[in-house]
């Protein structure tokens, strides 16, 4: 037994007493043989480390399985390794540039030998050769090295790449993992062994320029993903076979949603009438709702002067990455697009003293502001330039803040709610309460606010996590992190604690004891953007909306050109009961008429020939096929109500 | 009798003989005794002349009265030469610079002696000194000067202004007007003599750089105006005293509708929530008789690639007084914030393939659009830099253009007569047939388009006039011109005919022919801009908005605290028939808050005290005194309603 030991924290607070050169593996057997099992890697005292890695001395230590993030992040990144030794033995003379781990799977960024390229055909060559390599069970070896060895290396193998990286790193800090026959520069991070990984696919090719940069060398990337199971790696293909039929971008031009032109510019999206008349009722929507609970709507310009930025701060901090500054014939004059709705509304508090009891306001606006993305990370509706936020300001004293903060959770609750989202859960963002320096406002106030957050959060039932250092440093705040029909999570509806802006553009209110006093300042938006909202909603429904929202509620086909005068009284006495929809009055068979309003996705198709314009009813099918047989109008629109109001409660 | 007559062409078309060196006044006087007492200036063909200026050659002859433009322009302009002698009499050495008649008068900028300011003071004896001389009669007459002559006369006098504008004009073009004992430089357009003028007013002063160049000398801006009457003079007076009470700056702000900020900028409206609150209410009035009328709603972006408007030609036009370029961090991207939506909705109808069976085509966008006005030029809502148009396109073959005028002059008017706008007239503006190389598209075109929209007057039974060359090089247009409550002009309602952007976007449709041709693309905004439109109204009604506009159409006032259970009660039933509405619970007595509804212009004010808490009744009192007695809710709302429906029918 040594001389003394040392003294492991675990998550749970635990702290067990271990021999010095422990390992995290150790540690995870003498917890029980299961989770030994499962460990993939480890942190200590906040450092990623291996699960071999010998502990020498006291610190906490958290155990990360495929369940954690970070478990995955190891399980991908020791892949890269492998998928590189895999391409180092089927492409020799292939030069390793860096592999990360990404959010799912990873990639490898390599520069082939003049003439090879990899393609589609090669994809399973190389997961033959790393599932050859997985088996071996190689374990994973860190060891230091100094930089002039390290530089050696890779001079002698002529990877100018590895070397710029190594000429950058100081020496003393770096390392090299082995395992098998092959090595790499890595800081850590792995499995224990190659043997975890049961299931490896690469999934697609694609060039990249090296550190990102269009001036210098094009490589290859190669992505990939790898599991503990087979199983998983079927089920994720299968998922990412559903997610391609359910790609906004593909549903939004089938549905005629939106576009994009080329001379408009990238991540400008063009809403299209069916897609302005979507994005206009979730609009309505959240202003009634928003009407009942005390809300006021604001208009404010697209732009404002740069000291308008320069006061709220979000010049210094945006400034440089974003739309530049548009000058103006005059000399001296600068504006800018705006970014953000809140300092306008600032401006909109500050045009009037109030008191007390005129609080809280709540100014509302369906707000376009414009910030920059470099167009390599535009995506759809999910990442553009320009995007319209259902954003609102609450001003309120700090005695409203509990309430006014439950009432937006309500808000939320019931957007979710009547969209069709049910699995999310609720992360509350608090201070790291190690570095004070990093937050301002007081102590108490911040105290305060998390308290209210969190008192909020429980009393209306939230499933919710408390993430420490994940606050803004200007307020705490809380997420509803969203789960769609595929499992896939978005972060939705921030409700943000602000108590630097109401100090930046100097707000006050006066108190009962007749001094001014400092407002506190509540960001919201339960949509968060309509652009990405819509994108979600597409995704999550497979573009077979909510009946309340979805563009046509009916198709009324008649079966020829005689039942067109009664189509058009059906409609006709639909449209009297605010039911939407068209008429399909083509030369076309039924059977066509039939297939092409299915895979516009309108819910209910409306047939009617011969009988029917006789009998004065009319033939109804569901979208996906169900029948509701030969009904009468009012019989129909009653269907209509109840199923609208079963998923559209109206708010409060 | 002369050897030889000129022929003279009245507007009328006819044409009489005259012995050369016949003047204006003397055709005046040979039509009839009462004409040529009204006769203030002429033009002959086409350049202004002084009544007294001999003819000597056959053409066109306008004579003017009080009752045109260019009569109050004469007469005016006039008026600047006697402010300008009464000037040089009250403030020897005072050095005059320009004196032009303008809009509603005239002004003379002039460099005052050292030491010497004008004030309100100061008013009433320049006033007595313009009109003693106006008493004298003295005619004006025109001379020319050669420029070695007219600079000596201005370095003696060393006024450096009158020398830079000389040296700018070409020997031989230069004249001189002389009347009593004072002498202007001067390019004529005179009345007779000074003694018309028989009211002189001087409204007020201002400072005001020469050539508006803030790098130059400040000089003094003297504004006055003259009339031939004095109750001419006691009208004005009085129409700007009301005008004064209607300002919509004024109104805005005590109604709470708009307000500016320093931050945001000049000429950047922040819409408060009653004035959202009205503008919302606009839209949903338009939006609701255009979805009657077949468009469809889109929405576009408020910035584009600076390549979409070098395509639709805005930027070769617009491009250097405008906002300039938005810059990214990407050195090749450049951004413009848009001044037109027509671009963009260009880009959507290129979206897909067109048959003409598909047309027309009718996009419609509340689209905020950015223009860059000098701050000097900017004024309350009427002149901005960033406004929101009701805009749409309409995208049609050319045989629909008919039809599609008709159908958006039906929607112009009925906004017209929906918002109590019931004196206007149309302005149907065509080509200068003798310019024909000013104009794109085919003569044919033009024709077809011009015939249409005059046809369309005709059709619509309305009051119009045509001004040949008043059209867009694109395309003919007709405008509303609308009289507001004070009698003053605004243009309203655009409908413009574009052959240009068709072709410069290469808008296509597929004919019945199966061949691709050129949509006609019609550009319209009944409203205009919303901002114009709500600063318009709020001076046309005082602040007194329609009863189905008006931000809160009741104020509940109970009489005590005791009544304000009642109070909300009544304010409930109101709300669930649609009826706006707010009580005010002040501690306040009746009297104070019936003055104060009295002043916020609300409609109408619902007193609640004992009697009618017993009986369930309400007290109404209409805005301006009118008493409806104590009358029951349900009476009250069918009141509203009817009120409403008289004013707010619904399209078509």
């Amino acid at each position: 037994m040594p001389s003394f030991m040392i003294e492991i924290t675990l998550p749970d607070s635990s702290v067990r007493a271990y021999a010095p050169g422990v390992t995290p593996m150790d540690v995870a057997a003498s917890i029980s043989e299961g989770l030994a099992r499962n460990v993939l890697s480890a942190s200590f005292n906040g450092q990623i480390i291996e699960s071999s890695t010998p502990l020498t001395a006291s610190g906490s230590l958290v155990l990360y399985t495929w369940n954690d993030k970070e478990g995955k992040k190891a399980f991908w990144h020791s892949s890269a390794h492998i998928l590189a030794q895999a391409l180092e033995s089927l492409y020799p003379g292939v030069k390793l540039t860096i592999g990360p781990a990404i959010d799912q799977g990873f990639y490898y960024d390599v520069d082939l030998p003049q003439g090879q390229v990899i393609s589609d055909k090669d994809f399973e060559t190389i997961e033959q050769k790393a599932l050859e390599i997985a088996k071996g069970k190689h374990p994973f070896s860190m060891r230091a090295v100094s930089k002039a060895d390290a530089l050696k290396k890779y001079t002698a193998e002529g990877n100018e790449f590895k070397v710029e990286l190594i000429e950058n790193l100081a020496d003393g800090t770096i390392t090299f993992c082995d395992h098998d026959v092959f090595t790499d520069l890595c800081r850590g991070g792995h499995l224990p062994h190659t043997g975890w990984v049961k299931a490896f696919k690469i999934l697609s090719v694609a060039g990249a320029y090296w550190r990102g940069d269009e001036q210098k060398k094009q490589l290859t990337r190669i992505y990939g993903i790898s599991f503990p199971k087979q199983k998983d790696l079927t089920d994720y293909l299968a998922l990412l076979e559903e997610a391609k039929k359910r790609d906004h971008r593909k549903l939004g031009k089938e549905l005629e949603l939106f576009t994009f032109s080329q001379k408009v510019g990238p991540g400008l999206p063009l809403w299209l009438p069916k897609g302005a008349a979507l994005r206009a009722r979730l609009e309505d929507f959240l202003k009634q709702a928003q009407k009942k609970a005390g809300y006021e709507m604001v208009v404010t310009p697209h732009i404002g002067q740069k000291e308008l930025y320069v006061t709220s701060g979000h010049y210094a901090k945006y400034g440089a990455d974003s739309f530049q500054p548009i000058k103006t014939p005059k000399l001296d004059e600068e504006f800018l697009l705006k970014p953000m709705n809140c300092p306008h509304h600032c401006e909109i508090y500050n045009t009037k003293p109030f008191s007390y009891k005129e609080l809280p306001k709540r100014y509302a606006e369906f707000g376009t502001v414009y910030r920059y993305e470099q167009s390599g990370e535009l995506h759809g509706l999910t990442r553009v330039r320009g995007f319209t936020q259902d954003d609102a300001h609450i001003f309120c004293t700090p005695e409203q803040l509990d309430q006014e903060f439950k009432n937006v959770i309500d808000l939320s609750l019931y957007v979710l709610n009547s969209l069709g989202f049910d699995n999310f859960r609720a992360q509350v963002s608090v201070r790291d309460l190690s570095q004070p320096e990093k937050y301002i406002g007081s102590p108490e106030n911040w105290e305060k606010a998390e308290q209210s957050i969190i008192n909020a959060a429980q009393e209306k039932g939230l499933d919710y996590v408390i993430e420490p250092g994940e606050a803004a440093f200007y307020g705490p705040k809380l997420d509803f992190m969203v789960s769609d029909a595929l499992g896939r999570q978005w972060q939705l509806g921030t409700i943000q604690v602000d108590y630097n802006l109401p100090e930046r553009f100097d707000l006050t209110y006066k108190g009962s004891d007749n001094e001014l006093h400092r407002p506190v300042m509540i960001h919201r938006a339960p949509f968060g953007s309509m652009e990405r909202f819509i994108a979600l909603l597409l995704e999550h429904t497979g573009g077979n909306f909510p009946l309340w929202l979805t563009p046509n509620q009916v198709m009324v086909l008649p079966v020829s050109e005689k039942h067109e005068k009664y189509a058009e009284k059906v409609l006709n006495s639909l449209e009297n009961h605010e039911i939407r929809g068209l008429i399909d009055a083509r030369n076309e068979t039924i059977g066509k008429k039939i297939r092409e309003a299915e895979m516009s996705k309108v819910p209910f198709m409306i047939i009617v020939g011969d009988q029917e314009t006789q009998e004065q009813t009319i033939s109804v099918r569901k979208h996906g096929g169900e029948s509701l047989g030969s009904i009468s109008i009012e019989t129909f629109v009653s269907t209509i109500d109840q199923e609208i109001k079963s998923t559209l409660k109206s708010f409060k």
